[in-house]
C-alpha cells in the first residue's frame, strides 16, 4: 500500500486557557520582541499512514486522533495530507 | 496596521530521538489502532500579528521563532500564514 504524510493539528478549545502560549505572549517585550494580539500553542503530529488511498490515510489519522492524540473535551483537532 | 494570523510549526530535527511521538507509536497496537510507520510530535502555534502586510507579518514571526519559540540547536521551524 502506499504511504502518505498526515499533519494532525491539536488546538485547545477557544474557551480553554493556554497558560504556556499567554507566558510567550508575555515574555515578548522583555525580549524585545513587538508584540502580538494572540498566541496560542498546540500540538503538530506528522505521521505516515500506509492506506490503500488519501481518503483511507485521512480517516485511520482521524481515527487516531479521535482516540490518542486529542482531548475531546478540551481540544480540537484538524487532518491534514502533509 | 492589518492582523494576519500566522502559523509557526516546530518539529525535532529529524536526528534528533522523539520520546513522546514514540510512545504515541507504541500505543496504537494495544488500542486497536492500525499501526503507522512514522510519528514525530511537535509544536503548532498561532498567532495573530499587526504588520504593514504578509511579508512583514511572516518576517515578525520568523524572527519570534528564532529567539523564543524554538531551540535552533534540536529544533527546526516552518513559518506560514494560517
Amino acid at each position: 500500500m502506499p504511504s502518505y504524510a498526515v499533519v494532525v493539528d491539536v488546538m485547545l478549545k477557544p474557551e480553554i486557557l493556554d497558560p504556556a502560549g499567554q507566558a510567550v505572549l508575555n515574555a515578548l517585550p522583555s525580549l524585545g520582541l513587538p508584540p502580538v494580539t494572540t498566541l496560542r500553542i498546540g500540538k503538530h503530529v506528522e505521521l505516515s499512514v500506509e492506506a490503500a488511498d488519501e481518503p483511507a490515510a485521512l480517516e485511520q489519522a482521524t481515527k487516531m486522533a479521535e482516540v490518542l492524540l486529542a482531548n475531546p473535551v478540551i481540544e480540537d483537532f484538524r487532518v491534514r495530507l502533509g
